[in-house]
């Protein structure tokens, strides 16, 4: 049986929506901080459209200021990284003495940034690995996968941490509480870093990207590139790079045509996750002696593309 | 005094058509195989628009099959490289006993095309540094620079080499005749590798690409991956790469905001030139030992590129 917590659901984009709908369904009181949607669910609730069933919440607490919320037991943060610099005074107000804070936002960092402000011992992160998108106001879709990897930002598997895996499955969340986030997290890169820039750079999805012998050649070496990194920074157990990167590839073929979240993002004009996937992974790579030569170029390309042309 | 040639220009775009004006306007006997302007120009001549001053050729000897002109003392190649495939059956019927065979194509593989089946003895190359683009039917526009830099295929500086130094000369057209053609050609490389790459993938001008600090630092690292890759090719006397580069960015700041050629033609939807200028130079690289990982990945994006979206 799980306890019933207040929760609070800070960058209520499609990943926002979708879990904590997901959530609200099986019975937690879950709190969602609005911008586009928030008129919308006020008025009509939340309509999820997944690819396990369809469902609707008519009732949907939703706000427009975190401090119409005030203090929750959990704050899961969706907001896109490019919003970071609203981070801190978005989750302030939700955060009372027991609060724990769970970020389930893309690449590295967000964990540091939130616990400078609120206290290590109180955050944790998850990778998601999660196909959602937003429709009209009111709506979100669910077009595949879902699960979340999440764990301690102190490292160790606590009980906190079984809990909320406990919490995620009981809402029909796949979910696996770990020991070694950063290893969660360099893992999620090996993926990201080459795929979501290569198809953002190009405007092409994933099996365009892999058509051509020398761009699976060269997504293949730049994981490398990600894998060697990520080795380089202390992990309890290194990633078998061999392994992995061909699970990954492998897995990348059997998705067909996949338009990663960056690929969208520049299709639709909007910034890139550009510090959390690329610039903080690089620079931590760096400070372990680790050069990463095309994960830099590409980065560099992306930059520049977001230069007003 | 310049002995009158008959020469005959494969290849007419803006390159030829602007040499071949020059040359004529000289009183040398130039013929233009030509295909969009050969109306126009058998019609109304040739009207050249030039910083150094408009002319006009009311009489223009062009044609539209290579037989019709037959055998030249003379030709120069002005043809894009990506339609090599047609090169050797455009050139033979101009070809006799004694006629030199003039390149002036982009990057590399060129001279070695025609030498394999027309004798490397009669072959030469140069690279031209020429701003230059076509408007309507009968016209070039001469925008900037013009100077050739041109030698034997087989090496060393030749009376040849001299005498059609002299006539580019005479023709208002800087030139210089080396003696280590392939150390021109790697020279030109050196910038040609990263900004017509760099512009044509960003579609960005140059101006743009160094605007950013991460793309000028791209931009030198490419730059001496192609220093290295050059000086490994046994020419006469090693670039000074660091000399070498710091002018040419120095030169490239100079230029405000230049489209190098790659970039127009992906802007108009047409083929790069990605084997004389990415292709060739890195099998001729890894040949001798080199690895030049960042031309290599700016290579697997402009052709992942040119793949149909």
């Amino acid at each position: 049986m799980i306890k019933k917590m207040r929760i609070g659901i800070v960058g209520s984009g499609a990943l926002g929506l979708y879990y904590g709908g997901m959530l609200q369904r099986s019975g937690q009181g879950v709190n969602f901080l609005l911008r586009r949607d928030l008129h919308a669910i006020q008025q009509n609730g939340l309509h999820v459209h997944s690819v396990n069933g369809d469902f609707y919440l008519p009732q949907v607490a939703g706000f427009a200021n975190a401090n119409e919320i005030g203090p929750v037991d959990l704050v899961i943060v969706g907001l896109k990284t490019f919003a970071n610099d609203h981070l801190i005074n978005l989750v302030r107000p939700l955060v009372g003495e027991q609060t724990a804070i769970l970020t389930l936002q893309n690449g590295l960092g967000n964990e540091e940034l939130l616990a400078a402000e609120f206290g290590g011992e109180n955050i944790l992160g998850g990778v998601a690995f999660l196909c959602s998108n937003r429709g009209e106001s009111g709506h979100v879709h669910h077009l595949g996968e879902g699960k979340i990897r999440l764990g301690e930002f102190s490292g160790g598997l606590s009980e906190r941490s079984k809990i909320l895996q406990a919490m995620f499955e009981t809402a029909g969340v796949p979910c696996e509480a770990v020991a070694d986030l950063r290893r969660a997290r360099w893992e999620k890169l090996v993926w990201n870093i080459p795929f979501n820039g290569l198809c953002a750079l190009l405007r092409q999805d994933t099996d365009q990207v892999l058509a051509l012998p020398e761009g699976r050649e060269l997504a293949h070496r730049i994981m490398q590139e990600v894998v060697t990194g990520g080795n380089a920074q202390q992990l309890q157990q290194p990633i078998d790079g061999r392994e992995f990167i061909e699970r990954m590839i492998y897995l990348t073929d059997q998705m067909g045509g996949y338009k990663p979240s960056m690929m969208i993002d520049r299709l639709e004009n909007r910034p890139l996750e550009l510090e959390a996937i690329y610039a903080i992974p690089l620079q931590q790579a760096a400070a372990a002696g680790i050069n990463m030569p095309r994960t830099q170029m590409l980065y560099t390309l992306l930059k520049a593309g977001e230069s007003p042309i």
